[in-house]
């Protein structure tokens, strides 16, 4: 199939599922998850080939634990899956109503986008992952994973097509781009005739891409510089637990902080229980001049930082450190340092906390509590489709409801407009 | 300035904005529109000049009369703009909040989308009315409106501005892109760094141009194939009021029906009628080949359609008129012909007015009342920023809350993630 003839057959899908109610799906969810299991086998196997290939290419040892599945790995996904079945439906609830002076009764009702494209890299467990939720929400999918996981994803979607198909689905709701080529992404992204939405779920190079090429609207997500911004009035000691946590619980993902901003007022006692901790949880601090200046004798490993320091999403064991005059002075630098995730203020002071939460850029700001909560199960939404850190549609973790659309419906007794 | 700078500039002055209470900016608002009645010689005199240039051109008169101001006019877009400010301002409203289980009270809080490009055709209304409607809400906008326009745009942006600065807002609020040339067109499509939406007011060629060189998010609309459907138990009688209405009532607007689809158990009582209806206003029909023996003895011109016929948005006093086996021959139909605005069935038959609601593909689905309906006054916003035929951030005709986005915010006591 050409991407015109996979666009065509996913909104037809898409139609079907629009229709199909939230016990059908549920019921393919649930033959979905059993099949995982029932084809661990046949699932295991052909990621043991897409690992070979890996080894074969000297692909590093962490890319190499994202591609892998083993039994409990699949074990967890049909779990996971289990539980989009026990998630609210959010297609078909009313989100408002009115009766017009003219007798017309106007409402809006939720429904789903129609046709969801995602362009994603390594991990097979975004295939089941997103194939699920826009299931869910009876939204077609049409995904292309990464080459990595090719053989993988080639069966994880055949058990996908034969659950849709023994559930009286059409197979042509959850859609794989098998053919490599970078021209196949750049034609799903051209797809507008058929495609409402592209999600990529990888770096900011693949965001770029799409943001670049799509002529079809896309979640720019996942990357921001995080701060946290210590103000004069905070809790010192407790400060240097939240700074820890941001930094240091799970250094690679994209809601820990890259940078701390610390009032000058405070600098002299926070910074040397800083450098203690960082130094404890092996973090190299790249300091602005005076705070290095207050660093250098400290435990932590510190170098000085250049202004491109503080641009950087250290997705690892570094932060940037910098002194500031005051909460305006921080968020000017939130401002030109591209926050757009998750920042924090940790404050005693409650016009401090009002004024960061109403001028800081992000998508999720955050009063003293770690940026580490931007994240959907933490906010309690029952699934995360992605995290947008654009203002339109959706911003910051999307949920169920995030894949979904409304159309106006106007009822009355063959009403005229005068 | 160059584009970069307009940029920089516009943020900086929506940063200001998203600040300002609802008061300021319902004060600069009416000195705006103080401002546009006590400038109408500066304003009309430029508006004099577009129009000397314009029919030097030899530009046709419907044209002329969306370029030309006059004193009535202007006095309505300075009505326009008090009625902005009577418009509850939707900024700092909190959408949603809860306390998770580990204590933190996260809420989501409505906020300004930042930056919104506003690219349009002729009518220099455009520029005050989405000036008035961005300032309301917090944004900031960069104006680039079409070149038959230009000297009655640059006065009334010397207004506009003029206002913001004695108010104490930033100039730079509202800014006009007035270099003429393609590029700079293109350059607003791109400026993603700065620009957090666009909007096109203009044909599908403008649509066309900005979803396919935007980097930004483009709310696409404003046009589509409209249909009604009139169903077998349809009150004939009634139905053609609602096909005249919707037809004719505006027959150059978007929301105006391009397709009539007729339940073939009725068409024989219903098309002498509506023969005799749209001879009377003037309407040539367009039909299929069954429909056309029915219409061949009526008094309304009549002539055979072909396939792109179906495809065709009139904006005009031409009609197609198809009959279709029911009510699923009837959504097979619009989904094949681009519905994506405005659509509407005639019945009698409940379960078939849910079957059309269900199904149709359109931003707005009517059941027995006119296609008319969908402005944004009509809904009672308040406003009309645009009407949306995309899936993504809003649907329809767009209000101020559409101009808005929503950050989280989650507060607690110096909480970490486990």
């Amino acid at each position: 199939m050409n991407l015109e003839q996979m666009g065509q057959a996913a909104q037809a899908a898409a139609y079907v599922l629009a229709d199909s109610s939230t016990q059908t799906k549920n019921h393919a969810l649930l033959v979905m998850a059993d099949a995982l299991e029932a084809n661990a086998e046949a699932i295991l196997a052909a990621n043991e080939q897409d690992l070979a290939a890996a080894r074969d290419q000297g692909i590093d040892a962490a890319m190499l634990d994202r591609l892998m599945l083993n039994p409990e790995r699949l074990a967890a996904i049909a779990s996971d899956v289990r539980n989009v079945v026990s998630l609210q439906d959010p297609v078909g609830a009313e989100l408002d109503s009115r009766v017009l002076e003219n007798g017309m009764r106007l409402s809006r009702r939720r429904v789903p986008l129609g046709v969801v494209g995602v362009i994603y890299e390594a991990r097979p467990n975004v295939t089941i992952d997103i194939a699920a939720l826009c299931l869910k929400t009876g939204n077609a999918s049409i995904l292309r994973g990464g080459r990595e996981t090719f053989n993988t994803n080639q069966e994880l979607v055949k058990v996908i097509q034969q659950a849709l198909q023994s559930s009286g689905l059409p197979t042509a709701a959850v859609q794989y781009i098998s053919e490599p080529g970078r021209e196949w992404v750049n034609g799903l992204l051209k797809l507008d005739q058929y495609v409402d939405m592209i999600i990529p779920r990888g770096g900011a190079n693949l965001h770029r891409l799409c943001k670049e090429h799509a002529t079809i609207p896309v979640i720019i997500g996942g990357y921001g510089i995080g701060h946290i911004y210590v103000d004069d009035s905070a809790d010192l000691t407790r400060a240097i637990e939240v700074i820890d946590n941001a930094k240091t619980q799970r250094p690679s993902v994209c809601n820990t902080i890259d940078t701390l901003l610390v009032h000058e007022a405070i600098a002299e006692q926070l910074l040397p229980l800083l450098s203690a901790r960082m130094a404890e949880k092996g973090v190299q601090l790249v300091a602005d001049a005076p705070t290095l200046a207050l660093l250098t004798s400290g435990p932590a490993s510190v170098r000085a930082a250049t202004e491109e320091d503080f641009d950087t999403e250290w997705l690892g064991l570094t932060l940037g450190v910098k002194q500031v005059a005051d909460v305006d002075a921080a968020l000017a630098h939130l401002r030109k340092h591209n926050a757009s995730h998750s920042d924090a203020i940790l404050t005693s002071t409650l016009s401090h906390a009002e004024r960061f939460i109403n001028g800081a850029p992000s998508a999720a700001v955050y009063v003293n509590a770690s940026t580490r909560f931007t994240d959907g199960a933490q906010f309690g939404l029952g699934a995360e489709v992605a995290v947008s850190t654009q203002k339109l549609h959706a911003r910051g973790p999307m949920g169920l409801e995030e894949l979904t659309s409304y159309k106006w419906i106007g009822q009355a007794d063959y009403l005229i407009r005068d």
